[in-house]
């Protein structure tokens, strides 16, 4: 399923003809993307829903603080909705809220990695024990080593942003893309944290910058580092090339992304490399596949798995 | 594998003791960890490997800073050596000094994170393009699908730990197992990060307060938070199960923990996990395992995957 991003348009009004001219791209159903952030000024979220829902968008991701009115708004419309979340806590209550399935992001990601930091080897296990719905993996993917895992962890599939982004098709300067391939997976910055609004951010100078900006301001104040993390100046680097220029986000992944491939090699590599992988993992099994067990229901399994001593029953040796 | 902790014991001698009592134990072979750590008075970790040596120990898992020298002594007498690290570079400059396998430690990880955050889904996909050593997964385990996710990934096996301290046999106090059962995967404090010794601890009243001075200390001055940090009153927590008593280490993975079963429960329910993870994976695969090809080799396959571009041949719209 491919996506566009709602806020990436200056105003619902361009999102709208972003729609129109991606259906004259595809043929394919697409989503969009609706993130809820804090802001200066707020951008009007209720208009930009309303342009979902007139342009008939089917599904809408959503993410990001305080979601509920507008995702009642999509549900009212019979959106089916995909809720991003870094948190099993913000998981289920969007799940309270009617959204259809989650897609779980790791403390690697880029962007909005949340506050608690917890990674996707955690989360989407949690997710799995945890959760009544289905979800997929955000962060951190980039090949099909990492699909197979995220399928290992319960999770339905992968979404790829970072790895999207140093592709042949996508429509940022060679410069940014080059610049990905460069890059370590050390080489990303967390910053806004002391605004709770932590982002994950590619470690350029700007990026640099703005920590030690919010690291040493004594004022505290969000106006002594917004100069730093201007989203519009971000933007500029996409088209001008010159890395430095703003700040734009990455994930840790950076450090998995070695090329730049055309849309259609990666996604045939990665399903290429997800095969070869679990089938190798398969060869792993003694006598392999001769249980003739399906697998069992994920959720709530361990518990009673019988020898187990739940605690409280559990005898210490002290 | 099992695996006594060095320094776990007040002195070399007692070291000695311990390993002869484990003997006494079991008839299986066990390595001994020695980590390397910054201390206000530093052990003599000479001593401590000598006595390793001396006990007839094959194979010692290091850890730490510039463990150079003391590499160097167990590889004198042919110890197998597994170093564990969290970055790369790390792995890197030990696989220089000789050691024979790495244990990839990620961020979600219980004790020391080091200092790059970087998560075990980035982190062992790193290992498997760039390293050309064996390597298991530490940090974020207690199940096999973590287990199957980390063989996906590249791993040879996993290393738990803050699972393995909720069983059964564990020989701390029960009050302590119960706590790991009650908590979430947010229920952890990452501490020292002031002094580049970040550890990952269990977040009760002692590590929050120990926080708190790390963040609100005008000196700077390691003095100020040493009292909370006290690894003597940790080590007392297991024993008296006064949860608050002293800091102890715990991972990201107390989350996902929700009995106290037997080892041997544990290991074989893991087994069970891991094995169903794979074959419902492999049910994925459509036309499931028609290929005749063998998995090929991983480290650098991605580079050189027909069709893909290398960056500098691709071509931006721009």
């Amino acid at each position: 399923m491919k996506q566009l991003t709602a806020l990436t348009q200056p105003s619902p009004e361009d999102l709208r003809k972003e729609i129109r001219k991606c259906r004259t791209m595809t043929k394919s159903p697409f989503a969009v993307n609706l993130t809820l952030l804090p802001a200066l000024v707020p951008p009007d979220y209720h208009a930009y829903a309303r342009v979902i829902i007139e342009e008939g968008i089917r599904i809408v991701e959503t993410a990001g603080n305080s979601p509920g009115p507008v995702i009642k708004q999509l549900k009212a419309a019979k959106c089916t909705i995909l809720h991003k979340c870094t948190t099993i806590r913000h998981a289920q209550s969007a799940i309270k809220l009617g959204v259809d399935f989650l897609s779980i992001d790791g403390f690697e990601c880029a962007g909005h990695v949340g506050e608690s930091d917890i990674t996707n080897f955690i989360l989407l296990s949690r997710a799995r024990q945890s959760l009544g719905v289905p979800f997929i993996a955000s962060g951190g993917f980039a090949d099909g080593q990492g699909l197979a895992a995220a399928l290992s962890l319960g999770a339905e599939g992968i979404n790829m942003g970072t790895r999207f982004m140093c592709t042949i098709e996508a429509p940022i300067h060679q410069k940014v893309k080059e610049a990905i391939v460069y890059a370590q997976e050390t080489d990303t910055e967390l910053v806004l944290r002391r605004w709770k609004n932590t982002s994950r951010l590619f470690a350029n100078k700007v990026a640099k910058e703005a920590v030690k900006v919010e690291r040493e301001s004594t004022s505290g104040k969000f106006e002594d580092v917004a100069p730093y993390v201007s989203g519009k100046r971000g933007r500029e680097v996409f088209i001008n090339g010159d890395v430095d220029y703003g700040v734009w986000t990455a994930g840790q992944v950076i450090g998995l992304i070695h090329d730049i491939p055309s849309c259609k090699e990666l996604v045939e590599r990665i399903e290429r490399e997800a095969e070869e992988t679990i089938k190798k993992a398969g060869s792993l099994i003694v006598g392999g596949g001769s249980s003739a067990d399906p697998p069992p229901g994920e959720v709530g399994e361990k518990m009673n798995s019988p020898g187990a001593e739940i605690w409280g029953v559990g005898q210490s040796k002290l």
